[in-house]
């Protein structure tokens, strides 16, 4: 089903978006300057993107409102990758829908994403699958300890994972995650993680970011940045090229690696939507990753991915700083989610820009230093 | 009646808006990332800022509905000028509003404006009221043809104005234009107009943008440009800071000025809102005029008005490109409204932005090709 004439002239257009949390949010806000409004399909009752656009309030597999958005949305796209690949594939039957379901099924699951990524010769830390309780032999003879224990699906902000730091640890590792499927993977030592962000149009045409330095703490990210002088970033957007284009995947995709003793590169895992990584793109680049998304998906020119100038993005998880604290600091830009503040929630995030690299550092001494007297997560 | 709690905490507030056409639409953009929503408040059928926040459909003397907006909202501002002063009155009985009304009565009154500049000392060019037929005779003493006849109140965008060439023209332009209180305008020999925007905040300090060169076409705007290097800017700024203080202004504000034969600075008309000559500014500056004046009518500490690099601005009026060749152009940020294409409606703007001015010249002759072969009005 073609949809071409609708996004590329220059009438009003509708855009469904799988998910009105703040990804979905900052999506609407990038593609209502385009002229283009989006209709958001989430069952949750905190949905902070109904600001900005319409809201079905369903189930993702309820067919009569998956009929609708298709009817009214020629095309749609998803701000979150644990939707149902089912869902996609009953919205596919009368629309179109990026990014592909193959990108979905591979992302939902860990197991699958690192066989997918060693058939595609990309690197990847030692990991064993644990289905079962037999496995735990092998995943130990296989995996050197410490390692961690992560559930194959649903995992996301560090939640559905265990430190095995000894043998007899597996067993009450695996309960706590549930006794669900999961993989062993061994722990690496980390020198620095970052990500590659890379928009992939439907002529195939790709765009990358600059790599950013990422920086988590309890497996919630806290800091990103971008640096175009990762040394291995050129290797990495080699490895993302070759996901996206086997994947035959349309829209932003975030590829997040390791970087182990050596300079060693190891993927970590892929999401098949905009990322809290690229969050400074908004700011910090040309064209945002938001729309960027949005130009991919409705089959438009893709925006220039350049960088303009020195910028660090940091979460604000847990709770929210005064306004009028942030926006006195010279170079805030304040992200608010709308978002009731709870214990580990991402409510929003702050993004600094400054002229040159020494104002930008002091700038964010001063943000770390506010945000750890308001009681956010920080480094 | 004190609001300051409200904006400068971190919970969700609403701030409202009297209109709701682009110039909110856009406000509203600003406001999201900062946890604020826009309340509109506009009669009229088409009102594209409905996408982008909740709308009070009403007639602004419609007293239950400014109850309502008033209850809702800590703060009201607007996003044109002709709101009638009332409405602000009965606003003020239960709520903030910015900017103070006797911006609104000396604004929506050409004559008052006039007279206003003249007694802080700000040059205007030669100008005579006619205010009934009797005036004509005075009007052709007082200031040299070729004049142009303006209605006092409700004018824009070169509505309510005529040309008068000659002495017998003066009643037709009279006619013309509604035989409703007027002011004959000398015409000046333009070498260039420009306009500065500036934001003022509730505890008096000022922050302006670069000088913003304009080219209007029939009296509607159609090219601007931020000029670091405007030789007159530093005494438009002293003009500028003049009215704002004396008016007790909050908000951003907009003064348009003429440069006549020898570099003669000449004021001509404030606009108490955000402007379309600094659209720019969302992309070409730290902080928008948007975002600024939603901080400052607030009572937020005021953004960075620095700019971050060569930009142009071009309306599109009567007629929307496709978004597929706009988005093509490299660095080119659309700005659709949302509105339907009438002939000399204002129905988007693009602003380019390259890394120097000769990239920013190439691409503005390209899109100035495009858009002329697309319908747009242009130069």
């Amino acid at each position: 089903m073609s949809t071409m004439p609708v996004f590329s002239g220059s009438e009003p257009a509708r855009l469904g978006i799988l998910g009105a949390g703040q990804l979905g949010r900052m999506l609407a806000l990038a593609a209502h300057p385009l002229g283009i409004e989006c209709i958001f399909l989430d069952p949750s009752e905190s949905a902070c993107a109904v600001a900005v656009g319409k809201r079905l309030r369903a189930d993702f597999d309820d067919g009569n409102v998956l009929n609708g958005l298709a009817a009214a949305c020629p095309v749609v796209t998803l701000e979150f990758e644990n939707v149902p690949v089912r869902t996609l594939e009953v919205l596919s039957e009368s629309t179109t829908v990026w990014p592909p379901q193959a990108a979905l099924a591979v992302a939902q699951d860990r197991l699958a994403e690192k066989e997918y990524f060693r058939e595609l010769d990309i690197p990847v830390g030692p990991f064993c699958a644990v289905d079962q309780a037999e496995d735990f032999q092998t995943a130990l003879d296989t995996v050197r300890l410490p390692a961690i224990l992560k559930a194959r699906r649903l995992g996301y902000d560090g939640k559905g994972q265990a430190v095995v730091r000894s043998a007899e640890d597996l067993p009450a590792a695996w309960e706590a995650i549930g006794a669900v499927p999961a993989v062993l993977e061994g722990l690496i030592e980390l020198q620095r993680e970052f990500s590659i962000i890379g928009v992939r149009g439907q002529d195939g045409r790709l765009r990358f970011y600059d790599a950013s330095e990422n920086l988590h703490r309890n497996g919630v990210l806290v800091r990103a940045q971008p640096r175009p002088d990762e040394p291995l970033a050129a290797q990495a957007r080699a490895y993302s090229e070759a996901v996206m284009s086997s994947l035959g995947y349309v829209g932003v995709m975030a590829f997040e690696f390791f970087v182990g003793p050596d300079e060693t590169l190891l993927a970590n895992e892929i999401a098949p939507r905009v990322h809290n990584s690229g969050h400074w793109t908004i700011e910090g680049a040309v064209c945002s990753q938001f729309e960027n998304h949005v130009r991919a998906v409705t089959g438009l020119p893709l925006g220039d991915t350049g960088s303009r100038g020195p910028c660090v993005m940091r979460n604000l998880i847990g709770a929210l700083p005064e306004r009028s604290q942030v926006l006195a600091m010279p170079g805030a830009h304040l992200h608010h989610y709308g978002k009731a503040p709870r214990p580990g929630r991402k409510v929003g995030h702050i993004t600094l820009t400054a002229d040159n690299a020494q104002d930008l550092q002091a700038r964010e001494a001063e943000l770390r230093q506010m945000l750890g007297s308001t009681g956010n997560v920080s480094d």
